[in-house]
């Protein structure tokens, strides 16, 4: 069954053709900058890389040109869009509707633009995707997997924050968490490792998410039980350009003391903090290489960042009543040994010790960098975000 | 020496008279609705205890009326305010000028007048207290005890927010903590008490204040590293009427989308959320005694409170890499056996296994409630900030 997936943004499409159950990828690339003058396109194929700059006017056009190329007779993996059986959407907000992946019905559709207030850069831009794809793939069942549906476990005593009540029941204000397609696939690869190695089925493991965006999850028996992201993708761990978690009374005292505007605090917490400002530099490998050099900003935000988010480990650690493993993943958390290091250093507490010399090692490979006596194990899982939307689509249509 | 203890608040007097160095307490009580048509005040000694209804104009007739009784023929329990030695002020915020407790010169004075911003609920009103008691007390040292100089050595590492740099370095936007009085108090009893129990001196506890305000303190060998509450008193642990943490998205959520105003929403946060919020009661013993009667909200309440301390119990062990002892203290971390056998359940990874006959019994007493076995100690140890200050100004003063 070849299934395409795709993460439709607001002026971005990203997309990858799998064949499944093998989890073959046939192509993969994206188009950015939709809407403006010049777009860039990628297409990846296992023999061909095709790099473009042409101007794309909206994602019907964009998706259009995938689809020829898809299809082209020297270049493409396919000989018509009849042989995709499936499109897997990728939706940040599937509010407290969506709990698990569905085939998109008119329903669906209407329920994805009823949680645009929830998501209001993500959800549209992911419904336009469908409407697009529907009319181009218009053979394939559409699909939608949900960000937020690995968190709908999360029980009340979690999701819930010490607000007025009617806020939770009439304004549907609580914590949904992100990234869950990322925290459910490395969390079924790390129960499979685990229960490879003797560990019981009933594990209490913490996945570590730190890419673009970061975050954590709390999983017991393989169900998200608590996460450190909420209502919207701001809080919890340091990111980029996020601040995570901040004390709020500070927004009361920039907007009525020192005279911000609220949406300059806005713009201040999403895309000027976090790494950003504490360092000058948001690229996580300019700051550690500052850091080698001597820089003390970039050595005490990466002492701040693994800092948060060891609080983190031993929060849900509290919530698990014990640990088995923790996981690293996602672009920072496969590559950076150096943040990895500061965050298992000083956390045999928790049976947590890291053999430096694994931890060094690069791989494209689910590894085990703790050392042989370490009661905790630590796991690099290298995420896969796709094959994950690829997967879910698959098993819902196998049905 | 006698030393009176003051602690003035916008529309308050609090004040108690203590003899130093035995402790005693030779009178104690308060003016509340200071400037309103009817205050009440309460003069209490050993033998004694006035309530008077009457109209008091500000802070100095306040004070003024308070040395009237204090030197009252019949009642009174000195001749004159000559035999005060020192006035001990309760000042809220420190800021990052005051790590001790000082004697108030002038400059003391600009310094407190310079934290305003910081503090407008309280500085002023705590200025206000000291230049009145200047006059009525003229004979006596004044001596400022800041609530925020504990918290003063938690390193930058855990008082730094993932902000632009400036709002630190510019700005003074930190943690700076509250509840240092109290937490010192509890603290220095609790390794006290540990270290006559074979404990080592470099213990490594967390200190819980229920009262009002909550909060909690990581301890370190004696000094505070880490703390719930931040820049303000606001975050952290849930409170009566007070959110604690929040995603910070959903307050630009509530303006930009639901259309609250920003200060509906400060509002929100400091008095319609916490316990009321979630049940409707801000008084504990009533949420305890509904949830009692199977009041799913009372109960849901409650498991939320226990929920956030746990996990800043697992937090804090992680900033501590161990765990000796955890201390409750304040109104509801005293009194309330409830609480304290929510947060102690399912904590054995920690070592805390609660004994739980002990939990009920009821003292005024430091007093263990943990079961012989356990790793973890669990001490319920009564605060007393009033001694506390009083205690930090006869030590100044006999330097």
């Amino acid at each position: 069954m070849k299934v395409i997936v795709i993460n439709s943004g607001s002026s971005s499409i990203k997309y990858q053709l799998i064949d499944m159950p093998a989890n073959i990828v046939l192509c993969s690339g994206m188009i950015d900058r939709i809407g403006l003058e010049i777009s860039n396109l990628t297409y990846v194929t296992q023999t061909t890389k095709v790099e473009e700059a042409l101007t794309i006017r909206d994602h019907k056009v964009g998706l259009e040109k995938i689809a020829s190329l898809l299809m082209d007779e020297e270049i493409g993996v396919i000989k018509s869009t009849d042989e995709i059986e499936a499109v897997g959407h990728r939706v940040v907000h599937g509010g407290g509707s969506f709990s698990k992946t569905v085939i998109i019905t008119e329903e669906v559709k209407v329920k994805i633009k009823q949680l645009f207030e929830l998501a209001p850069l993500h959800n549209p831009a992911n419904l336009e995707g469908i409407i697009v794809a529907s009319t181009i793939f218009n053979q394939a069942k559409q699909v939608a997997v949900f960000d937020t549906a690995f968190h709908q476990t999360i029980p009340v005593i979690a999701h819930k924050y010490a607000l007025p009540n009617y806020l939770l029941t009439e304004n549907k204000i609580r914590l949904y968490g992100f990234h869950g397609t990322s925290h459910k696939y490395v969390s079924e690869n790390a129960i499979h490792y685990l229960t490879q190695n003797s560990f019981s089925k009933d594990s209490k493991i913490i996945t570590i998410h730190l890419g673009n965006g970061c975050s954590m999850t709390a999983i017991k028996n393989g169900k998200s039980v608590d996460h450190t992201l909420g209502f919207g993708p701001m809080n919890g761990l340091i990111m980029g350009t996020r601040s995570g978690d901040v004390d709020q009374s500070i927004i009361f005292y920039l907007v009525n003391t020192l005279g911000y505007s609220l949406e300059a605090v806005n713009t201040m917490l999403q895309k000027q903090s976090g790494m950003l400002g504490l360092t000058g530099y948001s690229d996580l490998r300019d700051i550690e290489a500052n850091a080698e050099n001597g820089n003390v900003d970039c050595q005490l935000a990466l002492a701040m960042n693994a800092y948060r988010i060891k609080k983190y480990i031993g929060s849900y650690v509290a919530v698990l009543d014990g640990l088995d493993a923790i996981i690293f993943t996602a672009g920072i958390g496969e590559n950076s040994s150096y943040i990895r290091k500061l965050v298992c250093t000083d956390m045999s507490y928790f049976g947590i010790e890291l053999d430096e010399a694994k931890n060094e090692l690069r791989s494209k490979e689910i590894r085990e960098i703790n050392t042989i006596d370490s009661k905790t194990k630590i796991l690099v899982i290298p995420t896969n975000e796709e094959i994950e939307i690829a997967n879910q689509v698959f098993e819902l249509l196998m049905k």
